[in-house]
């Protein structure tokens, strides 16, 4: 099988340019596609409130649902920002181009740097709150923690690379039957509840804390970490595009329909665990605690697992749609590599998806695949970009003044100062847990963006053939010079070949051996060869420094405003492991001629004349 | 600092080829540089010795002083084995040439195989047990043992890229320490034993086994385990030419003094232990148990384990004169790649000493530094070439008939026996622990050798000028094509430069946007280029392939019998980091054409023609 008949069957193969066009999306297909992400955060987020009230033991506990219920307040005044932003930019974008076009590049860039490092966070805590959710069922894989999770990021990774269509397809099973499992879990929990009545804590929790009151400290601490129950509600907006048009009416629908199963998710979900006292095992979820009590670990248990890690699983997958999307955007402002604006034969950002999928891979070993250790980092990236967002959203009103702007402007405006007021706890108070790597990261992320525009600037400006004559004549001819060691078929080829390009060749030979030398040169005698042979004393037997000091020596000796070619001859063997049986002197050579720097505008060619052994004698 | 000085800072500045011949070596500088191997063995053989029989308790112990007896005869019968074989061949090259000239390439190679797997073996061993020495010392820094491992490799290691003079007066000082430290170990050992009579092994070992007896089984595996106190003597039978003239008569001292510390130390420290019935804790290394007892835990026991750790460092030194030696030799003979052949610029093979100490590092990372589960791979090979090199002298003599030729048959004819049945035993008792790792090795090992001259001699008969004519006519003209992307400053000087060389020449351009397209061809109208321009389209956006297809339409074309030559424009940035910013395909371009095959004889030319940034313009 060759490279690239694997290649196809692996990622399919090659799509023509023009179909692009068909690759969009309907609402149900969108919000299977868009909404993983924000669905799925209720897994982690649920669990982070937990952590977070239970080391106040049940007096903690008891306040899940007034911060379940200010989340989910939070969640309605984005939906509604939100909506207005995809109206206003139906071109998607998302918050990197509202706060660009409002508040200018800078903040534009720090917006996308949050935005690049939260898609990269995704794509780590889905997956290894997926991988949770597994492990919660199956407690015996636990050592396999991380290889599991890198496995399923190879798989995702695959998936993407051949094409988002596909990847929409695949993924509709799995969001249809998370919310399937989530309605079936919350009913099954109501009727538990009615049934069973209230639970109660062990004893041994309730009198861990007395009648000692909560610090409210722990309180914003828990908000701030369960704020990433709001993670990737943005991905619609920036997934405008995506739809089929009339864009905009259709993401709404997507919108609202993603909203209401969030809202409903979670609130039930955290009062049903309140309501029921449910205590998970070492190394289990809350979730999976919640939904083993109420369905007493039966199929209907594993079903709610199951679902959750495959939501999960395609969560991670959002970001392999918005990442190479913004990151093209970026490159096509300048910010970025330019590799990253190529469309790969199965028209997508393949370079984008690699990128993403090599740094989340980084995160889940570095961080050992724990999601509570990396929600710290997740949550302040995501607050800074909504927050910039929604700024960028006010002055967008205050400057077209449209119908109804003033509405408009204060819905966009309380959004602003909601998840404002969020980043700041978020920020506050998960600074020394890890949110100060992500504040590190984007700072070096947008130094990184602006040096790469004004690389890119610079580039262009050299580049540039303004104040060039009209009319260039052709160089000179070259002179011509051949380092070889020894006179055989290969470097006669060579010579051949350097004649054939010029009239001033010279041959060069490094003297390591005198023995080889004076074999060479009754060689060079006995063949008649007309090109003249300079040898060079190397007493320290090395052959690059030498040859670079001819060379220099050659060059201004002519002083033709001109630098020698170098033609080399070079050996390509039948079989990869016999390069290593030869000397990499050509290879070497190329290298340091290559990077070695001269005036601009003088030109060194570098003339490779390869030789391609096939072992016409056969013997022992 | 540049890379060159850092260079000269760690190994010395280069050294004149003149110089090769000042490298000798006295016989107490000989006796430091090549006999810690040996001398040093004796602290694991005697650690492998408790261990063999520790699992009998205090009756398998017993034995220990048999068995030490058993191979410091066969001790004896090597060194005189040894005294002949360096007697008949003073140019060293060792069992290897010996084995070669008197039973043929096959076991010379066979013989090869083993030694170049056991001085990485030495290696491996001697730090490994050097840094058991220091953990005995020193139990806390346990953990680290790996790391502490390959730190001391990479220390030897440059050591040995300076040169081995330099390494021979460095090592002086840790052999005499040692030999220093032993003798009052033993001294210390013999008071102490007279003082406080023989110790007794604690009860429950002695009721362990009761009056069972010992099984023979149990009595040869430790043999074998033992045996490898003898690791290490042939290096100064190997290293004749490393010591001033007369070489012989100064190894042969060298060598003598060697045997007598080596039978001293081994029967002294096993008869002692076994006296004193010393028994160590978890982690410590019998040596450390029997001078921590006598010297109770002293300055003086500091001072054994540290002598002994450096002497181990030492022996592992030895390794890195005889490895490189060897594959010097080996690829003189076209065994092995000819870059072993090379001395590098401090009068060393470099590139033997590097290969040697990745291959010891691989090893150490691979048995996790522990000595005892290297022992099983290390015995076996040592002992197969020690078997074959002394019957190879058997052969010798027979041939020869010099003086007094039958005493010398015999004795080597018995040192041939004797080290053929410790081979038996060792490769038996020892197979499944590891021994098999080192047979499939050395028979990859041998392949490798066979394949290598195989593809030397095919390549010399491939480059052979035998049967061209006299003298051959230039090469006509070549065509040349110039791919590029847009029209800029260094597409123009590639094309300028194309046209210095040829007259037919001809530019491509892949087009993978229509816009970019459109706006090349304007521009080179409106440039009023001469050069003629080639459209070629690509549908699904890639630059390679369509680009290749063009060159052979091309050639087919013309049918001159030539390849079309490519120049390649290539931009080369300013910082290293800008290299990522760019598309690299003007280096895909070039490797595809190095590597893809063409008819020999043909040459397809690749003419890089860069051009080097400089940011001229300075813009935010």
């Amino acid at each position: 099988m060759s490279l690239r008949t694997f290649r196809e069957l692996l990622l399919g193969p090659p799509l023509p340019t023009e179909r692009l066009r068909d690759e969009r999306l309907s609402v149900l297909r969108g919000l299977a596609a868009l909404s993983p992400d924000a669905l799925s955060s209720i897994a982690y987020a649920n669990q982070e409130i937990f952590l977070g009230l239970a080391v106040a033991g049940a007096a903690g506990l008891a306040f899940a649902d007034e911060i379940a219920l200010a989340i989910v307040g939070l969640l309605i005044l984005l939906a509604i920002s939100y909506t207005q932003t995809l109206r206003a930019y139906p071109t998607g974008g998302g918050s990197y181009s509202v706060a660009r076009e409002n508040l200018g590049v800078g903040v534009g860039l720090v917006t996308a740097a949050a935005l690049l490092v939260d898609y990269t966070l995704t794509v780590a805590v889905s997956l290894t709150a997926g991988v949770t959710a597994l492990l919660s069922a199956f407690p015996g894989l636990a050592p396999q923690r991380v290889a599991i999770c890198l496995l399923l990021l190879i798989l995702i990774t695959l998936a993407n690379l051949r094409g988002v269509r596909e990847s929409g397809r695949w993924m509709s099973m799995p969001v249809g039957l998370f919310i399937l499992s989530g309605l079936v879990l919350i009913g099954g929990g109501i009727v538990y509840a009615l049934t069973e009545g209230p639970g109660t804590y062990p004893t041994q929790m309730l009198a861990q804390q007395g009648h000692v009151s909560v610090p409210l400290v722990l309180i914003l601490h828990t908000f701030a970490a369960g704020c990433t129950a709001l993670t990737g509600i943005e991905a619609i907006g920036n997934g405008v595009p995506l739809f089929k048009p009339p864009e905009s009416r259709h993401a709404i629908k997507a919108m609202g329909l993603m909203v209401l199963c969030m809202g409903l998710f979670f609130l039930s979900t955290v009062g049903l665990t309140e309501y029921l006292a449910v205590l998970p095992r070492p190394g289990e979820s809350i979730l999976s605690a919640l939904a083993r009590q109420v369905f007493n670990g039966g199929i209907l248990y594993y079903g709610v697992q199951f679902s959750t890690m495959l939501v999960l699983l395609v969560a991670a997958n959002t970001s392999f749609n918005g990442f190479p999307r913004l990151a093209f955007v970026l490159s096509q402002d300048g910010f970025l590599p330019r590799q990253l604006k190529l469309l790969g034969d199965r028209l997508v950002y393949s370079n984008g998806i690699i990128l993403l999928s090599s740094m989340a891979g980084i995160l889940i070993v570095a961080f050992g695949a724990d999601t509570h250790a990396l929600i710290p980092l997740f949550a302040v990236g995501v607050f800074l970009a909504f927050t910039l967002s929604q700024a960028g959203m006010v002055v967008h009103w205050l400057r077209e003044k449209q119908a109804f702007w003033p509405v408009k402007a204060v819905l966009n405006g309380l959004g602003a100062v909601g998840t404002a007021l969020a980043f700041s706890v978020i920020a506050y108070s998960k600074f020394l847990d890890g949110a100060w790597i992500v504040v590190v990261l984007m700072v070096l992320i947008v130094v990184g963006f602006l040096q790469t525009r004004r690389h890119y600037r610079e580039f262009a400006a050299e580049l540039s053939m303004a104040g060039l004559p009209p009319r260039l004549e052709p160089l000179p001819e070259p002179r011509v010079v051949v380092p070889l060691s020894s006179l055989n078929r290969v470097s006669l080829n060579a010579l051949r070949y350097a004649q054939s390009i010029s009239s001033q060749v010279t041959a060069v030979h490094v003297e390591t051996d005198p023995e080889q030398t004076a074999a060479l040169v009754n060689k060079w005698q006995r063949w008649g060869m007309e090109v003249p042979l300079k040898i060079i004393p190397s007493p320290y037997r090395s052959l690059i420094r030498p040859f670079l000091e001819f060379l220099d020596r050659y060059d201004e000796e002519y002083n033709d405003g001109q630098l020698a070619s170098v033609v080399i001859p070079e050996v390509v063997p039948l079989h990869w492991w016999e390069i290593l049986l030869h000397n990499q002197t050509a290879w070497i050579i190329k290298l340091v001629l290559l990077y070695r720097r001269r005036r601009f505008g003088k030109v060194r060619a570098i003339i490779d004349v390869p030789a391609h052994l096939r072992h016409r004698t056969r013997q022992a």
